[in-house]
């Protein structure tokens, strides 16, 4: 089963002692860390204490990898419509990633080229979750969820203007299709995403190791 | 040109009283007539007036056809997802219809199932203008807008429960993909959607009519 | 593998006329049907149809059972508060064990008392997805959420007053809880939960035959 | 019929690199392109690669013409209230313009001095499509919808303060008078504005072509 | 200077018990009362009381006149653009008329039809105070107020469906156009609207009285 | 009767180039002019046109007296309760004045301080309008409405946090004191209360001048 | 110290054999039982089981009585502005009372009528907890809170009309006064007011028995 | 009984001169002064004027102690979930205990690990009222309301994201708990329920003092 799996550090509305102080108390006991929403400025101390660590600028994570390495084990798709939607996508990715599992991305698919998104049907047939970010493209859950049989997971971006209301409206599109096997987490939250993903397979591996499902 | 187009009474608000008198009142110019938002009860008091009066119950509208026949000229399709929206879908169809268009439907249209949808790319090619009513799949007019080239009418309805409210999810998802050609009306105003459509029509006929376009 | 697995109709909205076409249309091809959001009057005419028909009064559901049946393989355990969110819960227990899962149920714990809710963690170990439905006590899901390991489902309901404004208040509440491992539908819809666990279920089920994971 | 219809960029939300990059790839094909909500820094880097690109200011769009010539054909009515909203209906205005059609403009215009919109119908009588930009004068579509026969777009702003709610005061208000053949676009949207017009005139000059509606 | 200013009673929410016992105590100082929101019911066990007592069932009132009767002094105009605005303006008339004002009504203008309200010139001439009554079209209160001198008064209905959300839609348009000499009251409050109204007037009265403005 | 009424430039979303050209322009017709919601940059540039210019730092108004001098003739209390919404109260208090009132102010008054409103009972007996302008004390406008016969024009204002929610809490209180002869402003428009306090002040002046009330 | 405190039911949203069966289990040890939002209906079937049951039609309370009574230790005062908001205010009142508190009323208090407010500062000085009810008159609990040293519950109520939105309207107002020593309930609330201020009683009681505070 | 209780400045909104001014008005009195939401720029001209003031930079406060010490009397025992709840936390800590109070801190406790909350409950014990600060763990307010019998006072927080909207979700969580001996003050407002905390335990200090409720 998997090992290494990371102590998470929620970087918004800290300082950077009060970051620094729970990255260096954190590694004393040999984890992995996970740093979300990190400034370029928060990541530059961390980074006299961890030399190693590793920032992922578009998603705004750190990443400090000690300890035993994980054996990745689920398969994680991570599909968004736009550029504006890359940061939460990749918080998502790198999450899912740090937590063990395969990820792949399709960042190019939109409801309004359906043929685009036919070209990843194979992709979707890979994965054991599928993570959809989407803000103006607030329909893309309920196609995909459409094409797949595999839980999908939507993650409605702030991204837009005007009647998007800071991704209030992609999270009410999302909500209302839900009956096709998706469900929501919070507006911009890649990571909940990613966790809730690695939740799901987490089970799986859980479940196919107890051989529970042996028929 | 048309001929015969109706006046329109919104009878919802109205007593029977005020709507009679508004029907027979307009009725004296011999003009057509189109009642919307009608109860059985209030067709009843109309069909007394005029005998030949049709309504349709699930659009709930009264059509009196009196004076000349319109020359029907434009195409509209009206799409729609389900058997909740179909209301609101009548009432475009038959506005779009007793102003002067030839109307095609396709009512069983929805983004979780594309095939469906990709069937229908002949009736597209037919239209000149396309109303799309959503309620729950709030995504179909993006979805049809990126197949389509015509001007695309969106309705958002107030079917759906929860996180639907009333329609507003429809509504706000709508508007943020207005880029692809698509404009939206209020919320269950299949009325709107379909003088809207005709308005289009209506100057599509006028610029032939007068070959301003012509090269 | 799985067999069985039902047609849904969403009743809610629909005529009886067109709800026993659809029952009609559907059993010929002699799958299990599913009828969501159905009155005990609607109930009454489907049976006359379906004599074996199952009526589940609290959750409003209608189960046809036909063909083939299903083996049960996924554990899906449904907790709720209180009484009032009972026709929500049932509606996911009976739509996750009409989709062939085991369903075990905890209707009586709430955060105001938290040894009640310690005394299920023999429960909670049991479920391989875990469906939490609340109203008033918005804050199960976190508790939840906290004290277990497998993906957690939230389904936020209408019931409560003043400021839990038709299940908005708890919808926010759970949408602001996502990183642990929690995800959500819309306000109401037991079954859109039910249906997404059975999809992770059936994902479970699906890597365990194929031997994915082994080691 | 029309040709060197533009590829566009929307460029808030992206960085520097990414707008430049995509300017370049779409170039190659020699296509026009259209950049819309591009700052001054942004189309200073554009304007490297193209040295002929145009920017307009107010509009904060970037032009940059190549290929063939579109012959302009529609005639698009912009009409607004009042300074604040002219960077909208700027928008809007470029975006039918590169479209291939002619545009008028009527910024002047405001429902508390009716004399001053009454000056402007031969202006209405030109125009096929009229789009009607307004933020605290959000009155303004209905009346000019009640002047007009041709289909009206109307585009709320967030300008004004208070109760008009970024926008939404404006968008709720166009919402409402829907049956005098207007319909909508996001706030702000003037580029969707712009695009819906263009899809109009396209269709007019389809059918006008293909002689479809000749009698 | 005028009298018999009446005692007001809020029916709504109140039994036919608490009423009746209301209006009888009230009468006992042999004030004129003003009874709102009244059913018919109501009605009818107040005129056991008062069988003097009139009621209009448009506006849903009450009026029992005892003691000395008031001269009427201020010109009050109430305007509205339809049927179903009605009962809110018939509110305001009585409530204006039963507080000592001349009150004239102009229920047939609306935004849409210029050529009606330019008509009306005259009778807004003549006024001291005009109220403006409306729901879907929420632009009168800025058209009128740009035509007149005198304070407008504006009061939104809840009359209109979807994005008309029981009279918000119409509220806010009105507060936005604030700059013209216009003020709000309460959705739906006629009553509130005449009381103003007339507190304007008589405060007009006073100081043309008192000659305090001579010169 | 009064002269020199002004005209009113609303300064913010305008370009400085744009403010000072309006500014020429009206003063050609030698008006004097008022500006509103102005930085003081705007006002140095305003003052090298027009070096009299009068600027009021807190209510952010610039001044040209210019033409004729107005008699002051109406009298106006602007009553608020705290230091933050000075500006506001100010504005209105700038606006009455420009437009010809006699205008005083009561700016320390509170409803959890009852006394020192009580103290202000002559100055209320002084006036002809009160504008009350609050934003946390959103109850101000009730308690005052209910020691005054005067017209009352509440101004709700953005100051406060929380569930100030940017004055909308301010405004929906106030909209549900009308009944007491109050009428609602637009968040923060101090300018929209004077003018419409101005409105009444000229009706009662002209009203007086032509006789109509004597007896 | 006190007995017999009660278990409660809150009885909305139970069918009446849940009720019943609920009460009954509840009995058997004993106890004093609250049933909270019960209809006539509810009460005869409870009265059945405990003929001794007292119902309070206005509160839609039922109060069963049994086990040792409770001595009355705390005074709490119970104000509120109208008829409309009685329903809210006894509910409060009974809560506080089967408690274990002494309690006073004072419904006839309004914001608009100071000196009725001023008459009850005798009243207010016996009070220990003061629990304000309101709907329209949000501005009441903030008034009462600048005359008053001791803690304000503040319920605010779902009467009132449009701009009320159904008491969210008053919830905000009361929000926003909390400095001066006032919090806040749901809308409608009035049992949580109850058992707050019960609360507080509660550990008044507790400290002055331990003798903790003596000095 | 406590001597010394402060006066209170809110700083937010005002400028430096303004908040200077008021402290050397209030000095003169020789009252202790507390000023809440003040940056640090206001705290150094601040303490021009009173060398001993002290800053808490967390809270935001400045504390001025002059005049006779207060002997603190209440336990208050703060408790809040996160890091970024931290400045609304230590506002309440300094209110309660500038006012008078004993104040204790549990500033790490939170909904998903319900162990270190049950480490708690000895400090619990000790407190006469509980303050609970949240924003994203919106639900601990109803646990410790359900582990402990004090009054408990909650603060929603603004921090948090996405569907956070400011605090809101917090407000509207902790509403619908009311039941069990909560209430609710406004978002981020540490000030309010510290002064509500306090107006509590010198209600309890009064009435063991005057020995009310000796038995
Ligand atoms: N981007 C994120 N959005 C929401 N929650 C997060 C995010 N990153 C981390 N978290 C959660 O925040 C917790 C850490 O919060 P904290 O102790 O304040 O750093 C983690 O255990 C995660 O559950
Ligand atoms: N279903 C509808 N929804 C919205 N507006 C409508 C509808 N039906 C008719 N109308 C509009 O209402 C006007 C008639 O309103 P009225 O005079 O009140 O009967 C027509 O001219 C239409 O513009
Ligand atoms: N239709 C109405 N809308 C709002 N307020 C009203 C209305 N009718 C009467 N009122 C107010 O309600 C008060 C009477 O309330 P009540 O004592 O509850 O009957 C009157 O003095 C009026 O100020
Ligand atoms: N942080 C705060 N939040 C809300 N109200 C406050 C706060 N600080 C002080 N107050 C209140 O504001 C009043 C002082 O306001 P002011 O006179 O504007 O300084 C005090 O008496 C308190 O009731
Ligand atoms: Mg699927
Ligand atoms: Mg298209
Ligand atoms: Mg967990
Ligand atoms: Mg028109
Ligand atoms: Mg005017
Ligand atoms: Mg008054
Ligand atoms: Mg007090
Ligand atoms: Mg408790």
């Amino acid at each position: 089963l998997r090992k290494g799996f990371p102590e998470v550090i929620f970087c918004q509305g800290k300082t950077i002692e009060q970051i620094v102080w729970i990255f260096s108390k954190l590694g004393e006991e040999n984890r992995n860390i996970l740093g979300t929403r990190a400034s370029m400025e928060v990541f530059l101390s961390v980074q006299k204490l961890y030399p190693a660590a590793i920032y992922n600028e578009l998603a705004r994570t750190i990443v400090v990898s000690q300890g035993e390495d994980s054996n990745k084990t689920g398969n994680v798709l991570v599909m968004s419509a736009g550029t504006t939607d890359l940061p939460v996508a990749e918080e998502a990715a790198v999450t899912a990633e740090v937590m063990g599992n395969h990820v792949r991305k399709a960042y190019d698919v939109g409801v309004a080229g359906l043929h685009r998104l036919l070209d990843k049907l194979e992709l979707i047939r890979w994965a054991h979750v599928i993570i959809v970010v989407a803000g103006m493209e607030g329909a893309l859950p309920s196609v995909i969820g459409g094409l797949a049989d595999q839980p999908v997971i939507a993650v409605p971006t702030s991204t837009g203007y005007g009647a998007s209301f800071n991704g209030l409206s992609a999270l009410l599109g999302m909500l209302n299709s839900c009956a096709s096997g998706i469900s929501v987490v919070n507006i911009d939250n890649g990571f909940g995403a990613g966790a809730m993903a690695n939740t799901i397979t987490r089970m799986i591996e859980k479940v196919a190791h107890e051989d529970k499902f042996k028929k």
